[in-house]
């Protein structure tokens, strides 16, 4: 998505070989009319597809979960908490997600009334990169009996695996920008599909 | 605001004398088209005061801030997040908000370039009970030496001090919803103003 690649490319900062640094835009402050430029161009590309519910995790994945909603038709939004030790009600629904970034896990706890079986369910986050919270989510659409009908995020970083995983399992994934390298500071992005 | 009073009428469930459990709608599960209807009421409430940035905390105050910021004219949406012990950066502002429900201390922070000097930033929240979040993101404006325009909020929880406080602070708090009390289980609304 060109307007995506542009401001990644003109406000956003590489670190190291790694670090993607796109809070000024994406997961801290948000420019709302690129929340709702994405959030159609995810709408447009999964439609087809008929998705009633578009799955999250707090906190960066909310924005861009609820433009796509919107523009899908005003669907339903659910999204994952981050559970520390609290109450493991049995109406939850967990996963663990391993966090590269923090080097902890985090259960994602989703109740299971917001997941009706039977659903159609689109996975929205800001971030693909090793792909555990998206797992995580699709490890608890496939627990709650719902399709899943594909998985949308904004950024990919295609040097980490969890593209690569998500397409070789068969998942319709879409992608608005991939990161194919961060060297010494300069982010180099994968051409268009 | 009509919309909102009759979701918690309807479909929130009081518990014991305290609690107003509406994440079916507000925090949990998104109700898609109603967070569009409170973000475009609380936009057209401060419009006049032309705020340039609506600031929230994470995670459930994105929804609500993302839509009345689409609403002001796509303004940027900033949102703190909650610290746990990590990087104490220079550039940071902190505040520090006491969670009377998890008992807990929550460190706020914010990049200080996402909240220029002299910005006017309007403070959305979806909950206001004890008012400690928006006490500690009116510090953090005030530490910024950005101007605040009002705190406009979804669900206030009148039988707790913070609607209170702000308004005695002379502060231009919007609350779109107020829940007088709850009596074994029954949500009982103040009228609407």
């Amino acid at each position: 998505m060109e307007k995506l690649r542009r401001a990644i490319l003109e406000q956003g900062r590489g670190i190291g070989s790694n670090i993607v640094k796109v809070d000024m835009f994406l997961n801290h402050r948000l420019d709302t009319r690129l929340m709702f430029d994405m959030g159609r161009e995810l709408a447009d590309y999964f439609r087809k597809d008929t998705p009633d519910i578009v799955l999250t995790v707090e906190a960066s994945g909310i924005a861009i979960a609820l433009t796509a909603a919107h523009y899908l038709g005003d669907v339903p939004v659910v999204f994952a908490k981050k559970a520390g030790t609290s109450t493991q009600s049995p109406d939850m629904i967990t996963a663990v997600a391993h966090s590269f970034t923090h080097g902890n896990d985090n259960i994602l706890r989703i109740d299971r009334h917001y997941l009706p079986e039977g659903s159609r369910v689109l996975v929205v986050d800001d971030f693909l990169a090793d792909g555990q919270a998206s797992h995580a989510l699709i490890s608890m659409v496939q627990q709650a009996g719902c399709t899943l009908v594909g998985v949308g995020v904004a950024v990919e970083k295609g040097f980490q695996p969890g593209g690569k995983k998500l397409r070789e399992a068969g998942v319709n994934l879409k992608s608005l920008a991939i990161v194919e390298s961060i060297e010494n500071g300069v982010i180099r992005l994968a051409e268009e599909d």
